[in-house]
């Protein structure tokens, strides 16, 4: 794309550039507008014109072939609409939320963070506050990810905090989903979301994918797709969007061997990094190469460090002005219920130091998750160099037994006891010696097994050369409309003699 | 792409091949797989894998290079949430709706049409069935896409149709609307929806797209992205999803000027039709080059014969068998309720003739129905050669009395007489005259208007040199995913000493 004015006469990034005439500029070429702005739009949901659908077209072409076909990923497309169990075993159910304060008289909803943020900052504004004050007041704003409901109680209580628009009381804060919920099929239908991000879809493919790539781990799986988030209310235009296009990767490894063959490509990068140490210290953010910082263990592995270089080196290329861009880690509390270690890349624009992609190492929390709500196995198998011997156990049953006790629900009993672990088969052993019956429970009901019902219970050692695992995953998570918003606000000049004109400079990469 | 196996052996596409050979092959390498499978899955509802998703992503470039880039086609990406007034405004909130039973003891929904023709599809299976039967039953078949649900009641009474699983009786046939709906807020949200087509994205910004494209008509928008549909019970595979990948075009026009500049470079395409009329006729397909068809008026005009001679192209181009495509035409009722001419491009494939892409004329239903309800002109001007003179209205109102008598409401009610149209103004000062006083409606309170409330209401000529209008629009609109089943039907083939072994061959395009 060229640029889409002509640019006689001097440009300038330093002369004053202002966010609402740049985002009227933008507004007014229909980059984007608000979605079904004929009826007065939506909160949160934009469409993007030629010109907006043109760049993000071409930021996604950009990524794919930086990340998918230079490093040889897979890539799949999962549903948007997801049903309820797979997001209520991957904890989003429980835990996508945000706390929202209500005005008491006018009912209007509020993000308690953002509504806590935006009091402390304008009291802040005061030039005659004391040097205790600010301290105070700064330390909640660098805080106010990290703290939880109760005590945003506590902080609304202490400061006597109203709403800002009616100064009236506001409501106990509460925790409010933030998926957008559905029924999947137009009588008696699932319950089902639409997804809050894209990572599920190939977390639940995990077996036909390990199988695609004939066993192999380490494994990465890349996919493009759209997210919802249903925010209580949004106000920042293209930077927070319920309906937002994504791109991430899941790069699946062994939990011992987190170490990327081409790290050595991306070590010498020298980035801004803001580690949670610092953050909490008040201390500022500190240049660093990778390769330093890996080995001072600020970034908790080089898997990680490979794909924030990555991420360093596809925004340079995409034109991002590499001065307002940093990594902030996540604060302990800030991290997602998932995350071992989070880096979020920022990029800095009109609306200060933006996160707009996350890279956290997930664990192996959601594959353990879907293995256990699922009953699949969703691991990955090492063959081992010298054979282990690993205790093994064998329950034979007297089915007739258990038929003539528990008759139709036999059918349910037996395969259950089938699939009992090393360490259930041990506690049945012992609880039948010791009390001669054990109870299970199958959908709520209790059943109490008893000795007669088992012809016999033998452990044993058996020498093995595979060992299950479950794979551990670094998450690299793109925002595309926000890495787009910024894109332009780097890319935009000012023309010098002419501080009304705006000239927007996309180049073509 | 190449090839997904080597091709040791002659290969054949005449050995047979069955359908459910095919789909375990496709599902096997995961091509795609039911979405959320380890929880079993929801109907209607897959996920593409890293061959599945390769070959998506190269039709959709392959669309992209075809129709946006060759035409120098606008293009935008809007949202997929839409607030319900837009699409009560499309008239989907009424109509977009297919015909539902239920088995009345098990409580289980079927798809009304589909069961009428099942059944019948059943009788025909009868070998001494006779002749006159037999001709009977092809007509229900061949009209059922023509009928509503007192004809499909009437059907199911006659011929004493009961549920295909447990024979049990059925309920009244009810009109079931198909869209997700949803709530756009997490706390007292907007009514919503995900949209049923990709369209109403670009209708619903046609002001500024008309801007972007400095007024000028015609205009052609594309779109790519997903739609969904709650259907009753999808069972056809990727044939029937609930959630779709679509390509659109709304190319406007004027409606004198159907014609398109490039009509020429398809008019000698030899294409099979299947009309409207050789359908209610029992008469077959004809094979027809689409000059003759556009002159013969078995196409309504030569822009919906371009972009039907474009599909052609494009199927070509990826590779589909040219023997099993045709287009056949709607029947009168079975068209959308906003078209006025449309024709299918179906593609035989193991589920017989399947809609692939839609090619309809939507004429300026759209349009004039968003104008309506959003009070915003979606209109185009176009120049006089030579003026016309034309009748205007000037009303000058007495705004302290009408101040006087509906105190606060005046604020509503001026502006609503001041937007009154020629029409309304000529009915105002004829009422007035006779009876005194008007009547109108605002937010469903009456307010009756008094002679002494305006100052005057004068009518005179006026020389104007532009005329307004609504353009119409034709849309050729794509289901990816019925393309791309289609395309790996048409290009697998079986081995001859080995008819076991598929080999799927997807060339590079």
């Amino acid at each position: 794309m060229s640029r889409t004015r002509g640019s006689n006469g001097a440009l300038s990034s330093n002369a004053i550039l202002e966010k609402d005439k740049f985002e009227e500029v933008i507004r007014h070429r229909f980059f984007y507008a608000l979605s079904s702005e004929i009826y007065g739009g939506v909160a949160g949901l934009y469409d993007l014109g030629p010109v907006g659908s043109a760049l993000e077209s071409q930021i996604i072409d950009a990524w794919r072939k930086h990340f998918v076909y230079k490093d040889g990923l897979l890539e799949v497309r999962s549903c948007q609409l997801t049903p309820y169990q797979t997001l209520e075993a991957s904890g989003h159910v429980d835990r996508f939320t945000d706390v929202l304060v209500k005005d008491i008289l006018t009912g209007e909803s509020f993000r308690c963070d953002h509504l806590i943020k935006a009091y402390f900052e304008d009291l802040l504004q005061d030039k005659k506050l004391n040097e205790e004050k600010k301290t105070e007041y700064i330390n909640i704003i660098n805080q106010i990810d990290n703290i939880k409901k109760d005590e945003m109680k506590n902080i609304i209580e202490k400061y006597n905090i109203s709403s800002p628009i009616t100064k009236n009381k506001l409501s106990q804060p509460t925790d409010i989903n933030l998926m957008f919920s559905t029924s999947i099929g137009p009588v008696d239908g699932l319950s089902g979301f639409l997804r809050p991000e894209t990572a599920q879809g190939i977390f639940v493919n995990f077996k036909r994918l390990l199988e695609f790539n004939n066993n192999r781990i380490p494994m990465a799986v890349a996919q493009i797709g759209f997210s919802f988030r249903n925010e209580i209310s949004p106000r920042a235009g293209l930077l927070r969007c319920r309906e937002f296009l994504m791109a991430e990767i899941e790069h699946f490894l062994h939990p011992d061997k987190k170490c990327h063959p081409k790290f050595k490509t991306v070590e010498n990068l020298n980035i801004k990094l803001y580690s949670a140490e610092n953050q909490l210290n008040n201390n500022s953010q500190q240049t660093i190469t990778l390769g330093h910082a890996v080995e001072k263990k600020i970034i908790a592995n080089n898997v990680l460090g490979y794909y924030m270089g990555k991420i360093y080196l596809f925004l340079q290329k995409i034109g991002m002005d590499m001065q307002r861009v940093r990594f902030r880690q996540h604060l302990p509390n800030e991290m997602a219920h998932y995350a071992c270690d989070c880096w979020d890349c920022e990029i800095h624009s009109f609306h200060g130091w933006v996160e707009c992609v996350g890279c956290a190492d997930r664990a192996c929390y959601d594959l353990v998750q879907h293995s256990t709500k699922s009953k699949q196995k969703l691991i990955a198998q090492e063959n081992l160099t010298t054979p282990i011997l690993i205790k093994v156990h064998e329950i034979v049953l007297d089915k007739p037994a258990i038929g003539v006790r528990f008759k139709g629900e036999a059918k349910k009993i037996i395969p259950h006891i089938q699939s009992f672990t090393l360490e259930q088969a041990e506690e049945l052993d012992e609880t039948l010696n010791n009390q001669g019956f054990y109870g299970i429970q199958i959908d709520g009901i209790q059943f109490n097994l008893e000795k007669n019902m088992f012809k016999s219970i033998n452990f044993y050692k058996k020498e093995v050369f595979v060992r299950e695992y479950y794979p551990h995953v670094v998450e690299p998570s793109f925002g595309i409309g926000r890495i787009m918003y910024s894109l332009l606000t780097h890319t935009c000049k000012v023309r010098e003699n002419d501080q009304q004109r705006i000239v927007l400079i996309v180049v073509k990469f």
